[in-house]
């Protein structure tokens, strides 16, 4: 470990930040294993088997079923083909393979090691991670159990919480806990304090008791406090784990058993990637870097809207709304892990608008009675959610030839601001196709519910919050087109400068945000996108880890004598005691 | 300016804080001038009128209308004047005595040269005086209005956005802005973002245009976008600007003009004060430096339990209720801003329980009908707020001869934990008037919402958030002794140890939270505190707060290049491009 303190570790960690390649595959995974059993199928099992030289970064081992991002990676595609490979499974058992733990959370050499940003989108993908468990949960019918078979310490309790029960081994020492206050320095930070006390209502005294004590708790008393749902003797384990997993299963609203429902291969993503960007086959992403900027496109379905539900789930992963979300969740993962200087992304689409309307019907019509398309709808969502707490400044530039309707119109308004060029350019009078359209938006159903933010709200209540009458009176321009000028007067743009002005006003606005302070920016964007009401979920982004944030830059945890570096150590941290 | 950089700034910032004195009153201020014209008694009018001379700490000049932490001291002490001095008031009018600067916000220079604690304490405070505006007029009878006649930039702005009404001069200079984001690197950091969207409904993209243009708003465009509600001309100015006040006091809930109510004098607030501690008439804190922690007593009232609203309006500041809440206030304060490195506040109750439930029953049967026990019980509600929010760890320690009952009973719950000796002391069966009585709680109805929180939650309905049998169960508790095992078994406090057990357990509970990491403790307690639903108020705590702490360390702010640090110097901030 190095001298140096606090945010200057930023540039002096030991280890150099890896390249970051979010796409991998079961038969490549290193530490799950996901078994499913084929007398029993609609219970999965996804045991944790980390391999301690497997670490994404050298300098750490992850010993005693310690993760780090890349453990992560996995588990995340591990969730993601659960819910698209097999729609039988209707409940998930979460457990351990190895003897006495169940999962030490963060490796904490790969946290102390680890520049400021590292640690920070480290934390938000295994947040996200854990919000699609609980997202599984409720909307796919797959309900996760924790079957905590050892000790579940840290982000290893925090992944118990994020699971809907959990059931503890009766053995005197499986035991869950959250050490990080008294041993790192740092906050829980994958939910667990929110989590304790917003869903499973552990009474707040208790809560500081337990995240102060970093033994944490076992036996009785962890059922008695809410820590854990139901003590488990070692002789019934097994039964008892399943058991608690059918019972899951039985309320589930996956095709019912016996329903010779399939579920889809996800193939691997394709991309191309050079020093100037990323493009996939439906997504692209240009980068800019003198602008500390990328520039996004998203393309629309070419006329290969299916008609019936038969020919989506022919389609599969090469559906234009599956395998375009696919390619925006990896775009979005590998621009924040891997891009960091380019702080702004102007976000475009491409296509035919009726076309991208049509991704709409489907699924409005089928969301509620066909599995894939209920996955697709709730994968967008997902993906729109990682927008929305992204910690990058989102300009959506709607031009001639774009197609922001309904569910594309999405990714606009999860923008910070939205500008649209009223007419034509100039020089796009003789180009191709779009000859003589303008830029249009179409409203629909999806704008209003569909894709709710973590917040519970939609992006449109999100924009209009507190102002019922112009929600009611969007709600009637449904299915319409609507021109720059009518979009800017119904408040759905930011500014809708015409061809004259346009090539001006977006670089000057681009520049100028290219010329803001960073930090100053992701403060503002997570203050004001997040208006209104909060849930468990946005108060896990919005407050715990704006704490965290803090916490993790202070000396007393990220200094050469802070906690979080001296762990493991033998030496005591050395705290600055000034409260703040 | 040194050279230091970020958290470092702590130990090297040019000028040492000062002990601070939030003692003053109107004869005594240097910036600010409350009048109330005889003819229009109905209206205060508050003028700011800084002296660039009268900074609180050396190396700055207060100059257009900046402020720092003594402007606000004095406009603290002016809005509890307007409550309780002056009953005839019903509408404020606060706007500036200097041409063209209504305010420029917080002094650049100050924030700057400023300690990270000195720089979050004086935001804190800030930010409470403007809920306190807030709370003026929603329960007070005391509506706010902005009348800005000329520029309000970032801190300036946002004490508009306190007030119910933003009144602004159409004189072609007269401007709001927030320009934190642009120029300082920072965000606002009183409420400017939350109150921007939430209060004031401005659409989040127009936000984020606003926060990030330095030179603001003004004109109609101003309007039109609410950030201000009116445009008043230069000729009509005084005039209109009185017109709107006279319209907001005619619905006030203030005693009616002409109804001979006549306000009380809020005397000096006296105390002895030394290295060992501070003691008031009913309050007492004693330092433990070596334990990092202040003892605090505060003491029932001792048999002067007024009859009449009459009598409470004759003993006036000297009606215990409101001694007490005074300095408890003050002492919360002083604390908080000079004692930095006493991390934990042990907080005991010493008197006889049923006259702590005669404060109680005066509260409750007078609230709602006499204006100056209105007063009272919205003070001590915002006393109870500034412990929630305070970055200390709170433990009661309910003690034989104490008096948790009723109102006082919220100090315990306001705490992180609460231990109750079960029995008595073997030391203390023979001393005095206590003796043979074990400590007891008493629950009354103000324990369920009389004192809400910032979250709108009663501390209880947050102590057992989701858990609405219990909450209905303690309801059937009101009114009776309940002793320590019975108070444990009712989820009422942490921990019962007896006699045997009490000393150690307590030392040992007290020892280990002295050891923590005083920063996690903070993000910890900040999270655990506020479970469930979030206001405004909470969320400019919760989350504006807290982002706002990891910007102010972060060296593109705070560093020796940062914005903050280079405002004013011609030179241009330097920033680390990094997206985090």
């Amino acid at each position: 470990m190095t001298d140096s303190a606090g945010p200057q570790a930023d540039s002096t960690a030991t280890q150099p930040s890896p390249e970051v390649d979010f796409r991998t595959s079961p038969e490549r995974y290193r530490h799950w294993k996901l078994e499913i059993d084929p007398a029993e199928p609609e219970v999965a099992h996804l045991r944790l088997d980390i391999a301690e030289d497997g670490g994404l970064v050298p300098g750490y081992e992850l010993k005693m079923n310690s993760y780090d991002l890349g453990v992560d990676i996995e588990l995340y595609d591990a969730t993601q083909r659960l819910r698209f490979c097999h729609p039988e499974v209707r409940a998930v058992v979460l457990t351990s393979a190895k003897d006495r733990n169940f999962c030490a959370g963060a490796n904490i050499r790969m946290l102390a090691q680890s520049p400021h940003p590292w640690k920070v989108n480290f934390c938000k993908f295994t947040n996200e991670t854990r919000n699609g468990i609980e997202d599984a949960s409720a909307n796919s019918g797959q309900t996760y159990l924790a079957a905590v078979n050892g000790t579940a310490a840290g982000g290893g309790y925090e992944l118990a919480l994020a699971c809907e029960r959990i059931l503890l081994l009766d053995d005197n020492s499986s035991a869950v806990s959250l050490p990080e206050v008294p041993l790192l320095g740092v906050l829980p930070g994958t939910g667990g304090l929110t989590r304790v006390i917003d869903k499973r209502r552990v009474r707040k005294d208790r809560a500081d008791l337990f995240a102060t004590r970093s033994e944490g708790m076992r036996g009785k008393q962890a059922v008695e406090w809410r820590l854990v749902d139901e003590l488990i003797p070692k002789r019934s384990w097994d039964e008892t784990v399943l058991e608690r997993a059918t019972e899951a299963a039985a309320g589930s609203s996956r095709p019912a058993p016996g329903s010779g429902a399939t579920g889809i291969e996800l193939s691997p993503l394709e991309s191309d990637e050079d020093e100037n960007g990323i493009r996939y086959r439906h997504v692209e992403a240009r980068f800019d870097r003198d602008r500390g900027l990328v520039e996004i496109t998203v393309h629309g379905p070419e006329g290969d809207v299916p008609e019936t539900v038969e020919r989506i789930h022919e389609l599969g992963a090469d559906f234009w709304a599956l395998a375009m979300t696919r390619e925006l969740d990896d775009l979005i993962l590998r621009l924040r892990t891997n891009e960091l200087e380019l702080g702004t992304w102007v976000i475009r689409t491409k296509g035919d608008v009726e076309d991208a309307l049509a991704f709409e019907r489907v699924i409005e019509q089928h969301s509620g009675d066909d599995w894939l398309v209920n996955e697709i709808r709730h994968y967008f969502k997902r993906t729109l959610k990682r927008l929305d707490v992204t910690s990058r400044s989102l300009i959506a530039l709607i031009e001639p030839g774009s197609c922001f309707a309904g569910a594309l119109l999405e990714l606009a308004l999860a923008c910070d601001r939205q500008y649209m060029l009223d007419g034509l350019m100039e020089s796009d009078s003789d180009e191709g196709p779009e000859e003589g359209e303008p830029a249009q938006l179409v409203l629909s159903s999806s704008n209003f519910g569909t894709f709710p933010m973590a917040n519970g709200l939609s992006r449109l209540g999100s924009r209009f919050w507190g102002d019922e009458d112009t929600l009611a009176k969007l709600r009637q321009e449904t299915g319409r087109r609507i021109d720059a000028l009518e979009a800017h007067e119904l408040g759905l743009v930011t500014d809708a400068p015409d061809d004259i002005d346009w090539d001006d006003e977006v670089r000057i606005m681009l520049e100028e945000r290219a010329s803001l302070s960073p930090d100053a920016l992701t403060g503002m964007e997570a203050n004001l996108r997040f208006v209104g009401p909060e849930t468990m979920e946005s108060r896990i982004f919005s407050r715990l880890t704006a704490w965290q944030n803090w916490i993790f830059v202070r000396p007393n945890a990220s200094g050469p004598e802070g906690a979080l570096r001296r762990y493991g150590t033998g030496q005591r941290a050395n705290f600055d005691r000034k409260r703040v």
